[in-house]
């Protein structure tokens, strides 16, 4: 729970998305959305569904008490559930969380999380590839010398290393814009995934709850985890497709080569020992993300075969390994972001290096392939 | 380089497709297409390219001295090159491998070998759902005890596991039939990414070039390897969707549940030490393929932020793991295939077990989430 | 930051070892001890460093700042040594931090809260071993099947079984204690790690200052990173067998199986919407942990290859990765311990599989071997 | 089955350690051993083990046929007894693999090999470190740039860098010698691993069992995998200290650095494309292992919490694992001991980049730090 070691590599926006308030109000929805789907459909009566509705808005109940009491629990919906009933009576109480099960409620909540989180990250990389379109164009005939195994190879047009940074964020981006929209669905099974107790309205109330919480409707998934699966490795390619940009801009500004470094920020990349520095900070969140991230994908794979119909330590170990996942891709978003829109490219270097190397200019098919990289809707 | 160790874990079409006579087949047919391409588009002499096809007909490289060769190289291609330019003179010689460099063999070798990969595995993937299919509609309505983490919970249709699996299984091999289309593509750069030399005619030579190798053609991607991190995914998924169904099937065939078995075979599943038993060997081969799956992805994932215009240490990675992915793929879908056709379904076991479990027969909505999990594009 | 994803997989007393607030006072006390050394050995003045332990000792920042400035800096060293040094002047402000960097407060930091975190998890660990070892003598000839591949063997002592996890447990404790000792020493190395600026009392003043931060004293470490990975590694396989025993108890607690059951503990294990089962949860959070430990240990693996002095984007992610790991084994080992101490163990259950399974009761040399496995020292 | 794609990142030595061969040759000593050590405890009688023995001696399986087999039984012992029983009779057919079981093989084996193995792996990481010790006390007081996030930061001694390598390398090096000596013990346990059918003798065959084959004796550990994480993990570590200096070295020899360059080999680091290049390919190979390693270890971890007596899916990962870990590991320790051995330091360059930073030439403690660094025995 360290603020100190999580804040420098996420952003705010997302460690709120998932912070325990936001987790709490969507679990609360979650309870008042499955009452209105069931009484809409005559499983519940209606005024049960009322009172579940308003207890779900009123309850407030203290997060770390809550933690506490999930962490002997097993799971936070038992003692959420059981704080949402003691609010309530009679009919109403009976009626509270029909047909669900506590993993309903943790990966339902959890997609409902991951949809918001997508959108902020999308738009984090979309950042990224608006600044490196431009730039990419500008320089698509500067000739500079290409590196291959960090050696001098053969000369290429500086923008086509940037339009590969951008064909490569903007695929990754692509591509988990796809598994999050196939993969964050709903999720209602009830204990063992069949939806019993509906009286026949089972996918009519899915349905409902479905579009009450902003998710597609879908079979439940409990136990068959691809879809989670395919979320986390997408978020480990992007993450490693911004580590790649990172790579590159921190090899650039290296002393000696001097061809593009990050943007000078106020208060950013000093040394608490050395005043003349300029560290490539931005550069460093993203490529420590990319030491981390195969390894959260490999616990989210490692978790697929599980047990039945719920799964005895894999699954639980989805959601905070996902969110590690959205934190450490935000943060390398955000971070490339600010040096895509600020690079400082220094196009005297990039012609002293090239003339040092030898090898001529000729920059071969680069400018048409910097157009064939950024060519919209090749992704 | 232990078959031992090998072939208990792949198929032998799969191993097939890998070795060493089809990489080195491969890649004197990358020469001969990359030639042809030359001539047509006027690059090259029409008869170097003759002469070039006709040598890399005819070469038959010792595999093991070609791998001394490229340990001491670094690459495969050196030495292969110049053992096919010693077969040539003049022009023709000179020709030889214009504008290409040992990556672009490595990569395009990859991924016509990946092509034909996906397509074996894609069978046995098939053969697997194909299987699943009619035995979850036939026992959608048996009524069983569901069960998470490892406890008797409530009933399910026996038929609603299976369609699980047939979902998730279905679900991975489409995803890897996308990526491999999508990344599955011609690398062809030269030596820096743009390639040079080619008089204006790079496009129209690539073009040829991926046509007559049967790969799509795309711009370089020699150090942009999310194409290849999402088809090494596309497989950790594959193989844990179908390490899911090996896991159930590997419970359910416990003595004292006893619901389901794998099919006997002769040879098959006994112990050194003990005739009377009968090991769920088909089981063992997915679950341990899923075991070490996500550690292989992992080490994809990490190579991503390869340096510049191409990598060192990374990329050098990709092509033995995805490799290992895909053998241990096809041993796994090979192995389930054998399980799913021949699977043991005891109805009286389940009877019996749903019957102790005291939880009733309600099976819920149990039918119908057995055809919207079948129902066909789904995925 | 979610207190509701964290609490439920680890322990309130390592949660808070590696809390904001024990960061900072360490982190302060680090500066102050520095100071106290270097005045000891004459590179500072007496009085500077008795105003920096001083003011070390009075300043309270407020972690959220901290964090968010820390974000920005890069380090959490700029920011807070920036705080403290505002509270000074003169000599003493310009005393402060002489000859240090941000690596070495975050490095000397992680470990004096290693420690810290090892001792606490070693007791766990302790409760685990001392509640098996008479556990596994008094069930040490108690006939029992056996089972591989998940199918009945042939009959072992059922203690053996206990014995192995004891032997496992206490291997890997050992070896955790053995690379904590080696690794979580003092790192105090300067910009580059040369300790510049100590008047030739370099050696002086970091057996000093390790005295006084509780460590070993040794040379910088900075870039050297073989003995984080070690302490990782030795978490990692601490987690694992400790899942060991939890695979275990989990497949005896099935339903048809019935040998063993965790301890009920009150609103522990129960199900949201199944009042009668009673979940093995303890066994859960261990196996949990052990899905997602994997991972971690290869992020740190990972990061080893860290570039010249400081590498980037590498060593970044140890400190929140090392945290996970205790955390993570932390939750393990209580959880562990409180199945051992109330380990409900079915005689009659073992008998009746045991005479259905018919292979006899020759449990060979079971006896005997539970005695090798727990002797003393083994380890 | 490529050997294009394993040797050049492996050592023929180590190939063969680990080939089929060798494997079968283990196996066959594995069974001559046991009944020799049955006979001569009055287990069976001495003419049986006679017969065993010559039997043992005599066979010469075909691996592609065993592997075949052992493919479809899902081990290679079956096979291989049957083999070796069809060449005996009577009571000596009967004696063979009295009290053994597969995994008794497998696991003997691997440790047998694991042996071997970690000898030319720790010879070869000698070599590394004999050569490094004396370059870093010629260079100790050579002044040179240090660099922190890839950007020069203060003046170091230039054999500190060297001799934070040696540490490193010496410091895993022994770490792996430990483990090895604690974890590669004999493993045999039989059916279920209580070493049934010994008449009391079972104790004193393990201990003329471990000595004819070289091992320590042990109680057997079928299902308790702490000895084989440790010495994956520990050659994971040994793999990152490698590519530590192999990142050093490659940073070194950038063009604007150039420093320090791999020696000049004939054949090697050539470029297909490009005849002027000298590629770090001894670095490239030690950088390549660090990628793979870490989701290697995480595999063998992932398999540490085995199903009871063994484990379905994860002990059956461990063999093919460690044997890559094993080829990675020595392709690392060769190609950097030949960079070691002819390391091409440029004092020169080293000047004249230091002169560019504009730091000065203090290098603070850099010499004491180095004799520390080497001294024996501190690992």
């Amino acid at each position: 729970m360290s603020l100190l070691r999580t804040r420098p590599v996420a952003t705010p926006a997302m460690i709120a998305t998932f912070d325990d308030a936001a987790t709490i109000a969507a679990a609360l929805a979650f309870e008042a959305a499955l009452a209105c789907a069931q009484a809409a459909e005559g499983v519940i009566a209606a005024d049960s569904a009322e009172a579940i509705a308003a207890a779900a808005g009123r309850l407030a109940p203290d997060p770390a008490e809550l933690a506490e009491a999930a962490a002997l629990a097993g799971t936070l919906a038992i003692p959420l559930v059981a704080q949402l009933r003691a609010t309530l009576s009679g009919e109403a109480a009976a009626a509270l969380h029909r047909g669900a099960t506590s993993q309903d409620i943790a990966d339902t909540v959890l997609m409902m999380q991951v949809r918001q989180a997508a959108t902020l990250l999308l738009a984090d990389a979309a950042r990224v590839t608006d600044a490196l379109a431009p730039l990419a164009r500008r320089h698509a005939a500067t000739a500079a010398i290409g590196r291959t195994l960090l050696q001098d190879a053969q000369p290429i047009g500086f923008g086509l290393r940037i339009a590969h940074w951008h064909a490569g964020i903007a695929a990754a981006a692509a591509r988990l814009s796809r598994e999050v929209a196939a993969g964050a669905v709903l999720q209602w099974g009830g204990a063992a995934g069949t939806r019993p107790g509906q009286h026949g309205a089972a996918a009519a109330v899915a349905r409902r709850l479905a579009q009450a919480l902003g998710l597609a409707d879908a079979p439940p998934w409990h136990a068959r985890r691809d879809g989670v699966a395919a979320i986390a490795a997408a978020l480990g390619i992007l993450i490693g497709a911004l580590a790649k940009m990172a790579r590159d801009i921190a090899l650039l500004a290296q002393n000696g080569v001097g061809e593009a470094h990050e943007p000078a920020v106020a208060g950013r990349g000093g040394s608490s020992a050395m005043a003349h520095k300029r560290n490539p900070t931005g550069c460093q969140t993203a490529l420590s993300a990319a030491v981390r991230a195969p390894g959260l994908v490999a616990a989210i794979l490692t978790a697929m075969p599980a047990e039945e119909e719920r799964g005895i330590g894999g699954w639980q170990t989805e959601g905070p390994v996902l969110v590690d996942l959205f934190l450490l891709a935000a943060g390398a978003a955000k971070a490339m972001g600010t040096v895509a829109e600020g690079l400082d490219i220094d196009t005297q270097a990039i012609a002293r290096n090239l003339a040092v190397a030898g090898q001529g200019a000729d920059i071969g098919d680069s400018v048409a392939l910097v157009e064939a990289l950024l060519a919209p809707g090749r992704d």
